[in-house]
C-alpha cells in the first residue's frame, strides 16, 4: 500500500486526539485509527485520513505514533502488525515503566522496527503549545529523521539518549518531584491556615522560595556525581534540628506532622550513618538503597 | 545615655556578623555587642561602635536587632533589659516556633516594647543581597518606621501582618517545601542514576519541571481557600495509579521506595475519604488533621 501521509496516530483517547490535532495544526498529513470509530470521524472532519484498520494505519506513514492505555494494550495492538511496521519508526507515547520500554524495544529490534519510547510531560490541553515538554529515548537517527514532525507536539521536545528506558525514568523522576512539591505546598498551607493565611496568599511566596531552592540543585547534582558532600550552607545536623522544630510546631498547631516526621526520619538515618556534618546531598546514599522493611 | 547609632545588633554569630556588616555597608551607624568580645572587635574595625554591655547596646539605638541561638537565650538576655528596651523597636531574628514568637510578643507588650518577630530565609553569605528574603510580623507602624534600615539586610524584605506568629509559620512552611523538593530531587537522581544519568544532567530538567508545577500552585491555592476541588487536570485516582507505578519502578530498580510509598499512602487515604474523583488540592484535608498514630 502506498504511503498516504507523514504521520499516523493510533489510539484516540483524549491524549491521542490532542496529538493528531497538533500534527494537523502544523500542516502534517495525518492518518488516524482507533478501536472504536467515532473519534476518528471527528478528526477526519478536521482533515485527518481515517484508516479502516490498525494495519492500514500502520502502513500509511513512515512515522507511527501509538498512545493507548498501557504497554499490554500496545503489544496486543502491535504484535499482529510487525511485518508492516518493519522499516518504519514507531513512537510509543503510552505510559509505562523503564523495563516495559526496554522490553518493547527488544521486541521491535528483532523485527527491524526503529523504536522510540516517549513520554508526555503535560495534559492533553497543553499538546502543541510552547510549554509542552516531551521526552524521547531510543536510536538517535530515528529521532533526528522525524524531529521536525515530533516537534509539532511541543516546543519542549527533548532527546535523552539511546537507552529506551530513559524517557520513562525521567517521567518517574519528574513525578516524584511533582508530588513532593504538591505535598510540601499542602503541608505549608495547612500550617499557615492555622493563622488564617489564605493558601492563595501563600502560593506566590512558595513560588519565590522554589526558585531559590532551584538555584541550589545544580550544585547538589555536582556533589552527588562526585560522591563528596561538603556542607555548602547547612549541615544535615543543622537541618535535623530544624526538622525537629517543624515536627513540634505541626503537632502544637494540630495539623498533620506526617510529612516532617518522614523527612526527619530520613535525616536521623543519615546522621546515624555518619553524614551529620555533611551537606544535604549526602542523603542520596539513603535514596540509592532499597527502603528498610516497612519504610 | 544618648543614642549613638541607628541600629544595634546583639548576638554576633555568623548570622549576626552578617547583619551588622550589611547595616554598615548601607551606611547605617551600628552598635554591636556579643557575649564574647572578639567578634565585636572585628566589626569595630569595620566601623561599628562596640558597646561594653548588652544594656549599653540596647540603649544605643531606637532599633535593636537580636540574633542568638534560640528563644531561651533571647529571654535570658532581654529580661534584665526591659526598662531600657521600653519605647524602642525590638526585632528578633532568632529562629523559633510561632508560639515562642507570640510568647515573646506578650512579654514585650506588657513592657511597652514594640516587638517585631522576623525570620531570615537565607544563609549569612546572602544577607544584604538582592535575593535575600526576610519576613517580619508584628505591629505595622514599628515595621514601617524602620523599613528603610531593615531593607539593608535584603531586597526581599516582606511584612506579613500583625500576628507575631506569621513569620515563623512562613519559615516553617518554606522549610517543609524545601525539604520536600530536596528529597524529590534525591529520589529522582537515584532513579536516573540506575541508567547512569548524572545528577548534574537531571538538575536542569528538574528546574524546568519545577517552574511548570509552580504555575499550578495559585490555582490549587484558590481551590483550598474555596473548599472545592474539581479536577483541573488529573484526579486523585489518576495520580494514585501513577504512584503505584512509581513504587513498583523504584522497587524493580533497587532504589528506595520510601518516598513514593509515603506519597501513595496519603493518596490511598484521600481516595478512602471519598476524594478520588477530585483534584490533588483535595488532599489538604489530610494535612489539616493531626497525623494518625505512628503516621
Amino acid at each position: 500500500m502506498r504511503e498516504m501521509s507523514e504521520v499516523t496516530v493510533i489510539g484516540l483517547g483524549l491524549m491521542g486526539q490532542a496529538l493528531a490535532q497538533a500534527f494537523l495544526a502544523k500542516g502534517h498529513a495525518t492518518t488516524v485509527w482507533n478501536r472504536s470509530a467515532g473519534k476518528a470521524e471527528q478528526l477526519a472532519a478536521q482533515g485527518a485520513v481515517r484508516a479502516d484498520s490498525a494495519r492500514a494505519a500502520a502502513g500509511a506513514s513512515p512515522l507511527v505514533v501509538v498512545c493507548v492505555s498501557d504497554h499490554q494494550a500496545v503489544r496486543e495492538l502491535l504484535d499482529p502488525l510487525e511485518d508492516v511496521l518493519a522499516g518504519r519508526v514507531l513512537v510509543n507515547l503510552t505510559s509505562g515503566t523503564s523495563e516495559q520500554a526496554r522490553e518493547t524495544a527488544r521486541w521491535a529490534e528483532r523485527r527491524g522496527i526503529d523504536y522510540l519510547d516517549g513520554v508526555i510531560m503535560d495534559v492533553p490541553q497543553g499538546i502543541g503549545t510552547a510549554g509542552a515538554v516531551l521526552y524521547y529515548s531510543g536510536p538517535r537517527p530515528a529521532f533526528d529523521r522525524h524531529e521536525p514532525t515530533l516537534r509539532s507536539l511541543g516546543e519542549g521536545t527533548v532527546y535523552l539518549g539511546a537507552d529506551h528506558g530513559l524517557s520513562s525514568l525521567y517521567d518517574m523522576a519528574m513525578l516524584t518531584m511533582m508530588w513532593s512539591i504538591l505535598n510540601g505546598f499542602l503541608h505549608g498551607a495547612a500550617l499557615l491556615g492555622t493563622a488564617d493565611v489564605p493558601a492563595a496568599t501563600f502560593a506566590p511566596a512558595v513560588v519565590k522560595g522554589m526558585s531559590t531552592v532551584a538555584e541550589w540543585l545544580p550544585g547538589y547534582g555536582a556533589q552527588i556525581d562526585s560522591g563528596k558532600y561538603p556542607a555548602l550552607d547547612s549541615t544535615v545536623d543543622t537541618h535535623l534540628a530544624a526538622m525537629e522544630h517543624l515536627v513540634h510546631e505541626s503537632e502544637a498547631l494540630g495539623v498533620s506532622a506526617e510529612l516532617p516526621r518522614f523527612v526527619k526520619a530520613l535525616a536521623d538515618r543519615a546522621v546515624a550513618g555518619g553524614h551529620g556534618g555533611e551537606g544535604y546531598a549526602a542523603m542520596i546514599e539513603l535514596f540509592r538503597q532499597p527502603a528498610a522493611a516497612g519504610g
